[in-house]
């Protein structure tokens, strides 16, 4: 049934023929997208990559065995098609970049049929994802799926072009590795040759990066996969893909600096987007105390404040409580919403018990200037009125109040802002707001531990005025620690690491590590540091995450050509499956009886 | 001890100060390749990625305390050096690129102390391979495996952006898959999530890339890691890196086209290499009968040549009942090694055995035209001479003959071509000689399963005019598959794919398989080819061995930064080796005993 294209050229992609080529001849092939037959004659849709072709089929133009062909097309069979290419002779269709033209077919092959697909290609599917992902094969022809990826092939190319120019090497580093304790879950991979040992997959280039700088290599970069064996989030992967990279003899600017350029030169590339330079840097202290998030989305105001000294002296006991244990009151305004019902107003506080708050304190303030809230009668109505005045509060504005640890009203604010922003529409969605995060704290106290633990990595360098603090309160050390935010996303993160053994050994000590336990757990790193180490800094970005911020899409499943599911499995190949025994024996390992099954 | 770098930016790399900075001031940073103090001046070879610059510390140039420090300089420490460049005092250095320069340092700073490597790093290293990849980290700072890792960065930078320019996109498929049972060992990754289930490491994205071709894709290529659990060879590596590339629409000229293209500019712009093309071809057939190889050297001539007819009426046992055993009598003329001692000779019969060979029977053509022969004495005297002659035999010649079955025969003076050739010097090491093999065999027969298996894989395209042949005379049907050969070696191979539903049928059958086996082992992309299939064709090349050779190295092992050895360890980071049984618990594994401890 099939013919063969055997003797036969393409000459173009379907959108690559414009007007200039009317009156020649031209060979397409690609997908019927669809067919139909209007006063005897048969118009097809051709699609390719680059887009769809109009082509007219009319008895005479082409033979009868031809015209009979064209006469049994349907969605999605594969032909070559030759004709001459004419002005369209029906409306022009605005819609498509082909619209003013048409082919006027002379020959026809269907290279390939199609059964009918269980679901139409076509942009913005309605289809259930999971159907979408089982036939992975045609929902990737799907044009706005396509674009996703061009994109994000074009984000690739483009990345390593403009390394590449500043003197970046790519160098690949082993994706079979060994399991280290610390970090998340590893993937591992039972040896064969070595009978009860497991490589481990990446879960980044981190030491290798390291070791390269110790070896001289100056500029690294790489397009890498890296593997985390977690339960997914709906935007997380099994594997993902990180550009990472790492120079020699830097400091915080100059990695700033390179990277900012990269930006500028991708969005303006890929987006005709100028990102203006340089890209604003904010505090982690002050993007935590004014936005309550270390990625602040940044296209919008409604800023938090901190109103403990205002409502210190105060009677409200969750106000009082809160203070008395360390914590802080602050809030956020939500200007215009004074009219809020009820009903909706209780569901931002069910929304602040999600981030672990007891409850949300508000004051709605009427047109008429008039207050309701949820604890006016614990207040004086003074207190009231300079706490109105310190969140700059006017007719119509809703006060929204956190009392708790400052951490957790941080995070419950953080989270409110961002989700009064969305039903609000207080954001573009076609603005890109850059950010630098700097200054990190170098450890941050684990509860669960009872010690200080690293909040980037243990390499990570202190400011070097803040490392006498490492002896004496090691909680307010500084790290040269930078991420990169955009539209309230971390899309990258990196520091300076440490060079000098003192400073190191100052870190494993607030880390409370022995040394003995630090040469276990980076050992040839560490072994690496004892013959000269350049002053090296590195960032690493999730492409996948940046890629869909690009693309605007809300999932990066739509930019990945063949994802995983929340169960880590591809529900197009059915991975993982069972094996063989004899692959396990080979392996020297034994499946373990299920504990439901004993 | 170490010094920060604060404040200090380093403003060239040591061999882009050229004589044209003379007089101004430069920040260098590197290492310290040797230091030596000669008549109080102390002298510093500063080396960087970029090369080597001399610098001089003398005292009052420099103060007391920076001249003290310069003294305490040893080998790889790191340092950071500000001073005015000079013209040369001494010598000028013809080795050097910054030979006529140097820089009198005023101030210095100690980045990083180095204990004594164990071993130095330099140039063409003598230390044992062990120990250099135990400590990889140093093994890398050595200025040859730089170059080789600079230009293998080269090769991937230049392959995306020719294939990008040509339109392919570049796209990741996944590493976490389905284990299939054809082809080589599967690494598996035990899945956590599904106790009892495991992914498998990709063998190649051999189907990925085919999918992509059904969802109108058309040109894709990656840069992709592969893996295979086999047992190493020299040449081989656990996991490995494929230039991976498929494109619809096209047959066999169109790929060969574009890598012909792809493979002049890289090594013009790599290599300053001119590669003429077109790229001779040639067919299987004519390179196993004139080469005994699929991967002939084509810098030397020495072809083999059948001597079957010759010798089909002679009483030599040997030849005899190799043709009547269907086999054939082939040999080589090693021109000049008439000559050749006996004891020579007899190290080439035994190199004939290790590839099969039962023995090898010679003629030396001494200078006064007599012979000596291991097998005159069963032959007539105008055989003799008849072979002489077909063999194009002349004073001095060393005629060497294996007798066997086709396939032996051609394997044994094959490699027996190859070994003669390095013995004799016969090729130029600057040379690189490119020809492609095409018309392979579509089957192959297997004694050991006693059927036809797929030569190259079983979705390889018959030639359309010998598809009649494959219901009645399989082995004879030629495949429209092709490798690209340089110097004796495979660097890639690929092949037109079957894209029609009876042709592949057909293919199935000739195999001998059911069409429920066949769905069982490639299932999803036997179900993709049901929605329309565009024609297409693909390749991939072997990047580790690509630039193996480019960079003239014996090993693969030279052109990877983090290389596992023979045993599939690596020596420095000592993976695999053993987790915590925790993490095996999580995975629903457990060790088997080894049989020795039962």
């Amino acid at each position: 049934m099939a013919e063969s294209m055997y003797g036969l050229k393409r000459t173009h992609r379907c959108t690559e023929v414009t007007k200039e080529e009317i009156g020649s001849t031209v060979t397409l092939m690609g997908w019927v997208q669809k067919s139909r037959n209007k006063g005897g004659i048969v118009f097809v849709d051709l699609r390719d990559r680059s887009g769809i072709m109009q082509i007219i089929f009319e008895n005479g133009d082409i033979d009868g065995e031809g015209f009979e062909k064209a006469g049994r097309l349907r969605s999605e069979f594969v032909i070559a098609v030759t004709g001459r290419v004419e002005a369209r002779s029906g409306a022009v269709n605005e819609n498509l970049k082909t619209g003013e033209i048409e082919v006027r077919a002379n020959a026809l092959r269907i290279l390939s049929e199609s059964e009918t697909p269980p679901f139409p290609v076509e942009e913005n599917s309605k289809t259930r994802e999971e159907v979408r992902l089982k036939y992975r094969y045609l929902d990737l022809r799907r044009p706005d799926l396509q674009r996703n990826l061009i994109m994000r092939s074009q984000v690739a190319v483009l990345v390593r072009q403009f390394l590449a120019n500043e003197g970046f090497l790519e160098i690949e580093t082993p994706i079979l590795n060994k399991s280290t304790p610390e970090g998340a879950r590893d993937y591992l991979v039972p040896s064969r040759v070595h009978p009860g040992s497991f490589y481990a997959l990446p879960q980044s280039p981190q030491i290798f990066k390291q070791l390269l700088m110790c070896s001289g290599y100056d500029r690294y970069f790489q397009i890498a996969k890296c593997f985390r064996d977690e339960d997914l989030r709906a935007d997380r992967q099994p594997e993902f893909t990180q550009i990472d990279m790492e120079l020699s003899f830097v400091d915080v600017d100059d990695v700033i600096d390179v990277n900012e350029r990269m930006l500028a030169f991708l969005f303006r590339q890929v987006l005709g987007v100028e990102v203006q330079l340089p890209i604003q840097r904010m505090t982690w202290i002050d993007a935590m105390n004014r936005f309550g998030s270390d990625k602040p989305d940044l296209r919008f105001g409604m800023e938090l404040t901190d109103v403990s000294e205002v409502v210190k002296g105060c009677e409200f006991a969750v106000f009082k409580n809160a203070l008395e244990a360390g914590g802080s009151v602050r809030g956020i305004n939500a200007k215009g919403q004074g009219a809020m019902p009820r009903k909706k107003i209780d569901k931002l506080v069910e929304f602040a018990k999600g981030y672990g708050a007891k409850g949300l304190a508000y004051i709605a303030i009427q047109e008429d200037g008039s207050v309701k809230s949820s604890f006016a009668k614990f207040m004086q109505e003074e207190e009231m009125k300079s706490l109105i005045e310190a969140m700059q509060g006017e007719a119509g504005d809703l006060l929204l109040f956190a009392a708790d640890k400052t951490k957790l009203v941080w995070d419950v604010l953080g989270a409110l802002r961002l989700e009064l922003a969305r039903q609000m529409e207080l954001f573009d969605k076609d603005e890109y707001r850059f950010v630098w995060i700097t200054e990190f704290p170098l450890l941050e106290w684990s509860e669960e531990e009872q010690r200080f633990t690293a909040m980037h990595h243990p390499f990570t360098m202190p400011f070097e005025e803040d490392i006498p603090l490492l002896d004496t309160d090691p909680g307010a050390v500084r790290a040269k620690a930078y991420d990169i935010v955009l539209n309230g996303n971390e899309i990258g993160g990196g520091s300076v690491r440490i060079h000098q053994n003192d400073v190191q050994e100052k870190m494993f000590e607030a880390l409370g590590f022995e040394k003995a336990q630090a040469y276990k757990q980076f050992g040839f790193l560490l072994d690496a540091f004892k013959y000269g180490v350049p002053p090296h800094a590195g960032l690493a970005y999730g492409l996948d995450r940046l890629v869909m911020l690009m693309a605007k899409e809300e999932s990066i499943r739509e930019v990945i050509a063949f994802p995983k599911v929340k169960d880590a499995s591809c529900l197009m190949s059915e991975a993982p499956n069972t094996v063989d025994v004899k692959q396990l024996d080979e392996l020297g390992i034994a499946l373990k009886a299920q504990e439901s099954e004993q």
